[in-house]
């Protein structure tokens, strides 16, 4: 079987080739232009790949509610060319193949349900923590949309008591993304992230703002596994923190064992590591093969 | 058709037949007792009533993993009698037809979803708002279950500035329950909350807890519909003042129309009133009819 899969980010793109094993047999990755020099690109790539269906995980935000005049379009992007683009009706034109479409994030969550950290299960949410803060939310076996689709990383956290950075989210200033992105680290210590040491006080504030999100999601949508991926996250100083957090902050109010004794299996890195996003879309393309022949 | 619904509630419980169209034909309510004197109630009610399935939504926590030993207990409450009851698998013994079997704010969620408030959508919030919190969801045409089960009554809100009451939750202190629910008005203005005034300063209160967890819980789910229900819900004056709050969480961010210019229309009371609870179970039992058809 070889289907196509496209980790359309907003500062690259990378498209390969997989089978229903979760095996990435090849791959290419190119910068994100405009979207017709990125399209051309893309369905140069796929031209002869004979591929049967292809998956997508694109940046956003995007148009994922099929009954919507514009499903397919990335919509508000303020990226030149990209707003309220006809991104997968494009690449319809090109292949006619079944095509799976989907955020990025909901993409990584199906790739790590599917092959990867929550392997099996049939929940789970993937948190990517980088340039900013996104969730994937996976419940009862399928891929969360709703209204329009999760945005669990602009959720409101508590300050810690001994924080003054104000928060960089234009929306909402201290939101979780406003003040543990990436950027809010530099903000807050005026050094890059990586350059701060492993024992440095920010991993625990950190952890704070973290834990406090994911304790939240956990009571609201009870999730079998937490996955937390993103450059910020290669910090794997902050797994313990975190689960201290989220152990602190429940309490022992959910008394599953998977988030007493059994947190270390269960607030986890990504199974798929860098392959999450690529991988993630390749299984957007096979769920969306088995859905047409059904 | 003819469904049994029960509402199990831990003060009371209510029985009833009702039909597809969420017509609920006759019912019985009686105190909930010890569950072997509880049961035997319920059991008399539908003896002769040859009802095709069964829904129960009842309150917890509860065990409503398939997969689980003890799928169908009542688990950890303290309840006398009640701890570690096998509720379904007692009722199982006594009718020999399809059982549904969810906790009572999922079983809300699912009457709403059926014929109430959010009828038609594939997503919902049910949150009732009483003696404690709690929050159904139902998300693409599934009740999520999870882990355990959905616990949003108890997320961590920030604390309104002008507020210095410590909230009465056991586990948190001042999570959403413990600064929201009727014991946490009572505690704070030392009367009723039905005693207030509707230009008291409580209810301006009141909504700034209630309108950030629903904007949490938007932002993390992206339901289509938030439904609030539940005693302290009666106080119809807190619906513009949460919307209010939820706009101003949201701060545009969710460019959706139905959170902007329809947020009236977005954030409602529960369309079956009173009978939600007993619809939700009876949704339940439908349900449960037509997998085994399968």
């Amino acid at each position: 079987m070889r289907i196509g899969a496209i980790e359309a980010g907003g500062t690259k793109f990378v498209c390969g080739i997989g089978n229903e094993n979760g095996e990435i047999l090849e791959r290419v990755s190119f910068p994100t232009e405009r979207p017709e020099v990125t399209l051309a690109n893309v369905i140069a790539y796929f031209r002869d790949k004979e591929v049967e269906a292809i998956g997508i995980g694109s940046f956003g935000p995007i148009d994922i509610d099929p009954s919507s005049p514009t499903y397919g379009y990335v919509t508000t992007t303020p990226k030149p060319g990209w707003g309220n683009y006809p991104f997968l009706p494009e690449l319809r034109k090109a292949f006619d193949v079944p095509f799976g479409w989907d955020t990025d994030v909901n993409a990584a969550a199906l790739g790590e349900a599917t092959w990867g950290a929550a392997a099996g299960l049939d929940s789970c949410l993937y948190y990517t923590i980088g340039t900013g803060v996104g969730v994937g939310v996976y419940a009862e076996g399928k891929l969360v949309h709703g209204l329009v689709h999760p945005e669990g990383g602009h959720v409101l956290t508590r300050r810690h008591p001994e924080d003054t950075y104000e928060g960089f989210c234009p929306y909402h200033g201290d939101c979780l993304e406003g003040m543990a992105a990436g950027p809010a680290l530099e903000g807050r210590w005026k050094v890059k992230g990586s350059e701060l040491g492993v024992d440095h006080k920010a991993w625990e504030i950190e952890a704070f703002y973290i834990g406090q999100a994911v304790a939240g999601a956990v009571l609201l949508m009870s999730p079998k596994r937490v996955i937390l991926g993103g450059g910020v996250m290669h910090q794997m100083q902050l797994f313990p923190l975190i689960r201290e957090q989220v152990r602190k902050n429940l309490n022992g109010y959910v008394s599953a064992e998977a988030v007493l004794a059994g947190i270390d299996a269960y607030i986890v890195p990504p199974g798929l590591g860098d392959n999450a996003g690529l991988s993630g879309s390749l299984a957007l393309g096979l769920r969306a093969l088995e859905a047409s022949a059904k």
